[in-house]
């Protein structure tokens, strides 16, 4: 009965921002996605004449006609814009694309675009929504779980370039959030472990508590059997909450400091959610953006980041191998056997997180205790290392 | 002895907005190119190592030695980057040109991009700044009269596609805005007009008192000689009060009305200063950007939209012939001749100030007076007259 309550319940998480008035809620529950139209015209009004979903081939087929049929029913005149698969598109050719369909389909100021899918396609869909006659209204509906509980979460929309990840955007706020936890349950193996390990990742920065949230769920059911315990209605509660958990850690990080400051460096600033993400950028880089998922590159990334910390005598051994045992505990992570180390220590000059020309590393004191070190504090051959030891893992 | 007073004074208009934080001055004098250095560095602070100024051949060849020199002095790592001139390189393949050279210069988040040029300049500029790293400091100084008193004012960027013109862009604001009139000494005639029919629609649609000023000036001074008046300091003062008062009008009305709310239709919304726009971007797009200086489409636009206003009984024949007047007082605007105003009427649904699908026009219940009519309340036949009237004078 309690787990019953509990799939009918929906946790509301508002966001609130200091530096603009851009107000609007995140909503997780199971079974939301029938009540998507409702939701949309609530979050974006009455003058929304056309709404345009942004999704791609796979998630369209499983979830497409529910989200446009309640969208149709609740007034909206639909089209839908699908990409291409994976981070490797999420380029400048996609929002050109983008952008003429929704011009094709006569959206105008007053209209809006949903992003249904996964970090790929949030990203994408909120920066061509920002950049769309000076800006038009953007929903999301987040489909994975590093999507859910990361990427739709704080405004930062954008693309990769030659120069790097995300180095083309702009921080841009939706207009509303709705996490449908049931979407997790057609999700495969490698997409569950990219997810979990953004978790751990919040849990790392975050606190011991969500930490252990993360790690105990990923001790009690099986990393390869994920998905069949989001299916299953007994199970799902936990999961849930966990997710809710995530989501507003991220969102009181990034109400605090929403455009990511420069000159903060405190624990609560925004810069401290790259736990993580510089290697991960630099693997994904050298990589090509076709080899990783960006919550696997994020996996090594973690352990990457313990290591340095633990070269520059930050934590221990201890810490260390905590972080490496759950991270593998999320999936099997693809190998980094064909990876050149030189060419990732290259890429990390690329990493747009520099200020005043130095390189900040996000790193830990201990588990909830993120640092944010200068790149000139720490000494090349403490990378070399501490990049040695992860490749030898 | 007054008028070299006012030759060294500086007026300074603080731009306040409510809907976020984001405060800066504009500063208008004369002769502040060399002092531009140190008024970078109090706009970017001291973390700012690099700044990239944007430019194109013609602009950077008069005053670029000037400007890198004192940047220099004020400890920037300067580079340059210039554009083709021209309305028709204001697109997308610009943009990606300018964020390569960002990121071959190296420029971090807490670098800056300096737009040193016309309106063109100041759009690309501002729009890719935005985007970059997702948005790095950008600060202006505009060098032709349109860009004085309009387009660096208010924080709009971006640039045209093939659905329209600024149909893709951003809300962002400059750190600051350096406006030295000396400049407009070098400007040639069709730029002075084009700046000129600005001013004449921000005081057609501000105040009696705003009109007046621009018209008297351009009662006094020779259209095709405005240039040498510019450069003599009897006159220039007085000048130099007319770009104040155009900048202090636009920056009121950009204050209370930031990202031009698609909600608000009273005289005081930012909407209003799109009055003479439908048209201009219409004439602009059927001649691809390539035959009139915005200013100059926008001289038509306005007096196209008097004669709407005259077609629904809001104005009479007397403030559309005052309106036609002081247009072709500001200089020889480009012949209509060869212009389907067939093509014209269709291009205006391309038009991006469609509010729930229908394109509202601003028009004129008198100088002073905008009122902001929906599309549905303007029958067919009144556009098809006033486009022949247009094309007839």
């Amino acid at each position: 009965m309690n787990s019953i309550q509990v799939e009918m319940s929906e946790i509301i998480i508002p966001i609130r921002t200091k530096e603009d008035e851009h107000c609007y809620d995140i909503r997780v529950g199971s079974h939301k996605l029938h009540l998507s139209g409702r939701w949309a015209r609530k979050c974006v009004g009455r003058l929304a004449r056309k709404i345009l979903i942004i999704s791609n081939d796979k998630v369209f087929g499983l979830y497409g006609n529910t989200v446009e049929a309640t969208l149709a029913d609740s007034g909206f005149s639909v089209s839908v814009w699908k990409m291409r698969d994976g981070e490797r598109f999420k380029n400048m050719r996609s929002i050109e694309a983008a952008l003429a369909a929704f011009a094709a389909s006569g959206l105008s100021r007053t209209d809006a675009v949903i992003a249904l899918g996964g970090g790929v396609v949030g990203d994408l869909a909120g920066f061509a929504a920002s950049i769309y006659l000076r800006g038009i209204a953007f929903l999301q509906i987040p489909t994975t779980l590093l999507a859910m509980i990361d990427s739709s979460v704080g405004g930062k929309t954008g693309i990769n370039s030659d120069f790097g990840k995300n180095t083309i955007g702009a921080f841009y706020q939706p207009k509303g959030v709705l996490i449908d936890t049931n979407c997790l349950s057609t999700l495969d193996t490698r997409e569950m472990a990219a997810g979990f390990c953004e978790a751990i990742k919040q849990g790392a920065i975050g606190s011991r508590e969500l930490f252990d949230e993360v790690s105990s769920v990923l001790s009690d059911f099986h990393a390869e059997r994920l998905a069949d315990h989001f299916r299953d209605p007994k199970y799902r509660p936990r999961l849930a909450r966990m997710i809710s958990s995530q989501v507003k850690f991220k969102a009181c990080i990034v109400s605090g400091d929403q455009r990511e400051s420069a000159v903060r460096r405190d624990r609560r600033s925004r810069k401290i959610l790259n736990f993580g993400h510089t290697l991960a950028h630099a693997l994904e880089k050298v990589t090509d953006y076709k080899y990783f998922r960006h919550g696997e590159a994020v996996g090594y990334g973690i352990i990457y980041a313990a290591e340095l910390s633990k070269e520059l005598a930050l934590v221990d051994e201890k810490v260390v191998n905590l972080l490496n045992d759950v991270v593998h505990r999320s999936g099997t992570l693809p190998k980094l056997d064909n990876i050149d180390p030189k060419l990732v220590i290259e890429a990390f000059r690329f990493d747009k997180k520099q200020v005043a020309g130095s390189l900040q590393m996000v790193l830990l004191k201990g588990i909830g205790k993120p640092v944010i070190v200068d790149g000139d504090d720490i000494p090349h051959s403490a990378h070399l290392s501490a990049l040695k030891r992860l490749f030898a893992r």
